[in-house]
């Protein structure tokens, strides 16, 4: 056995714990009984230090040191980055920071639930405080000098920063909050869907249309839950939905979403499961998985009006009367308060107000207790109208609540790259809306496997992306995608 | 912290992350996706070498050592006696070994499931043979110049020896051979349920029947899976179910057999949670509480005249009459070959036949080629029948490929123990046949929760059951419960 090998076995060990812990994060989800929750706890809590303990095992340092990487293949040297990023890491942020930082967050999220259903900001502002200083300290740590924001983002993003996402926004604003004012200023509106949708066949069609957008139930299984989520690396990558009776739509696109996830998880290459390479590279690039299936596939012309077909076969009482209706309903553009409901045009400005605050949280500049003002004044600047209550602003988040700082920004950068990749595969499959018209995304899904998904961290994240699309990323392909789409769609 | 908590402290975690393994094995057999089996066999030996390294750590041995027991309570001591228990036995395997037989056994389901699909007894015999070797590798090891059988016996039932086992089948045998005979011979005999059944109608009833035997559906779920069982400790308890549309009580009574475990698990002092003590403390004391529940209670006439009206309103079609009639129909003797679908008579006389054999093949006394032959001799001998096939015989059940050697007269110990348990359980509840037809066990629950559950592993295994019932165990109150029963409902 060379260091390498000995690394690579050690690792493996390490990514299969890891993935045992992932699972009792989806059982706790899904199938853990009420009763169960202390309990759970404690076994998440010894699953973790077990993990910690692994991650910050000094042997990893010293074959790091003994390892030439001249000697190793692309595939090796890719393990070795990453190896390390994770090791430094880990190894920068003492144990005690650490855990003061899990049980904090881990409390934190019963203060925010509690917070958010009273709308008493005030409940959950010395909570957030507090995990803002812990992550402040750990950021602190790992920059070595550099941007403590930067340092955050880096467990999300490698690669990118603070200034580059905020160039990113400059460039994507103005033209988002113009096409915002046109399209609800046109005077052709989409119907909205209403009606009565059973639950039980809200899951089957959102099952077939899991399906057909590659998702493969025998390394995978779909379960109800109170979020969506995708779980699992590999060869076993599970997936969740809801169920709402008054719109299927929050079923069936929260589906194609998580498939997104979970079919890049799925198509990573079986040589790289269990190594550091075996899964998606970031949570831009997943995103850019999840949107690209969910809104340039799953709310194009094409694939609605296959949908259309499919949803007046199980439902009876559709009020939307032919598919070209149905289109615009399911890309029907509104003003709301709430992220995870907003439409394509939408979605980024709720982002980069989260952006902008966590940033200046973060750099000290703005205080917990200006918070919900600095976020009423912005959404009223950005979307026209003034929130109403907390849960319809700073509380309806849980990340921050989480200590998810810098995670915000992936989100949209995980839709330009999906501008980007949509730019480039429909320039590889001409036909793709006759396909989708017919529901069947393999042609898309095999290009994205093909171009994207199969390599899982081999590449940096930006790298990802210009070795599927052939150049650097911009947001043109986005905003040039949503501003020509949005236009015909309101006859502007 | 003084080295007892230090030692708690290191065990609770132990105990937390065993938890996760356990609940991994319960997700194989419920929820994992098919194509996931090779990437969970790594996670599953990834898991094992965490809990091998905690279960040898010296510092045990330290802990141990420095801990003076005078000074600690009954629940401190006992904690003591089975944490050194456990890291003894861990500590005189040695690692290599472990290995090899977890490779071993983890190979040959496989084999097994094969051989028996195709009647191919030496298809397993190589397998077999290796796994007895290792095994009596290990018990040499275990037993330091004892008999390994004990030594392997020891692992399932503390503190009892294959000589006591011997002399509790020989004071069984001839009394279980002539009752068979006298109520196989007998004019009345009870008509077999026929019809069918639909599935989910058999869960309900499964589900209810489960929840009025005590089982607490805020700490525990039920699912199906291929074989029933019952997993998991404390706060989080979940049992399996099976169903045959052609035969209802496949599911129900596997259903009461798994809740008997499941409630005594259930059932352990929340104070016991994550410690030495908070489990069942034997094989034997838990079979004890499936068969109290699945035979004494549950196939008793009160409870079955309660599931006569219950399984009519569920299911229209019922071909038996009256209860008295359906409660021969579910005490209904036959000779099978099959251990699994055994009546009370016959079922020792399956585990005895295991017993010598498994017994033999440890002390090398029967060599593996010998042992079909050995196996359709004494089934004639005890059964009246020739074995027809090997699937039938000697490979029907999984424990031996399983390395379980020592395993099978816990089933018997458990019959045992539960017909003292339930003698005592009569003197104490005089109206329990009242409250059974009523569909009510809560007071046979009560008092089997307050007498044996709540204490966990805190006794001695034989030491639990005296407690319990106030007296030695003896096999008399098991052969005249069944002698009486069987007797009265042939009308002998």
């Amino acid at each position: 056995m060379t260091n390498y090998d000995d690394l690579m076995g050690f690792v493996r060990e390490t990514q299969a714990l890891g993935a045992v812990a992932g699972r009792l994060g989806w059982d706790q989800e899904t199938m853990m009984p009420a009763g169960a929750a202390a309990q759970r706890g404690e076994e998440m809590a010894a699953m973790e230090g077990v993990l910690h303990a692994r991650r910050v095992d000094p042997r990893i340092g010293e074959w790091l040191a003994a390892i030439d990487p001249a000697a190793l293949d692309d595939t090796g040297r890719a393990n070795l980055r990453e190896i390390r990023r994770s090791f430094e890491r880990a190894s920068k942020v003492p144990a005690k920071l650490a855990a003061a930082l899990a049980r904090a967050t881990s409390l934190a999220h019963g203060v925010w639930a509690k917070a958010r259903a009273a709308e008493d900001y005030d409940g959950f502002a010395p909570t957030l405080a507090e995990i803002i200083a812990l992550r402040r300290e750990e950021a602190a740590a790992l920059a070595s000098g550099g941007d403590p924001y930067d340092a955050l983002l880096e467990d999300y993003e490698p690669g990118t920063s603070g200034a580059e996402i905020a160039a990113m926004f400059d460039a994507m604003r103005p033209r988002l909050v113009a096409l915002s004012d046109k399209v609800l200023g046109a005077e052709r509106q989409p119907a909205a869907l209403t009606g009565d949708y059973p639950e039980a066949a809200q899951i089957a069609l959102s099952t077939e249309v899991a399906q057909a957008f590659g998702y493969d139930m025998t390394h995978g299984r779909i379960d109800k839950a109170v979020h969506p989520f995708s779980s699992g690396s590999g060869a076993d990558v599970r997936i969740t939905t809801r169920t709402d009776s008054g719109d299927p739509f929050n079923c069936i696109y929260s589906t194609i979403h998580e498939v997104g996830h979970a079919t890049y998880e799925q198509g990573v290459d079986a040589a790289h499961r269990l190594t550091a390479l075996g899964q998606g590279v970031s949570m831009g690039v997943h995103e850019s998985q999840s949107r690209i299936y969910e809104n340039q596939l799953g709310r194009s012309r094409a694939f609605s009006a296959h949908l259309f077909g499919r949803m007046r076969a199980q439902f009876a009482d559709l009020n939307i009367g032919d598919a070209e209706a149905f289109y615009g309903t399911v890309n029907r553009v509104r003003r709301g308060y709430i992220r995870t409901e907003a439409d394509e045009i939408h979605y980024n400005l709720h982002v980069m107000l989260r952006f902008d605050l966590e940033r200046a949280l973060v750099a000290g500049d703005l205080d917990v207790h200006d918070l919900p003002e600095a976020w009423n004044n912005r959404f009223e600047a950005d979307f026209g109208v003034a929130v109403d209550k907390p849960s319809n602003g700073v509380l309806q988040d849980v990340h921050w609540a989480a200590g998810l700082f810098g995670y915000f920004p992936t989100y949209s950068l995980g839709n330009v790259y999906a501008g980007c990749l949509h730019e480039a595969l429909r320039r590889a499959v001409p036909d793709l809306d006759g396909q989708l018209a017919a529901g069947d995304s393999s042609a898309a899904t095999g290009w994205l496997r093909e171009h994207l998904q199969q390599f899982g961290a081999l590449r940096e994240p930006r790298d990802t992306i210009i070795h599927a699309t052939g150049s650097e990323p911009s947001v043109e392909p986005l905003l040039g995608y949503l501003e020509a789409k949005f236009s015909e769609l309101y006859g502007l």
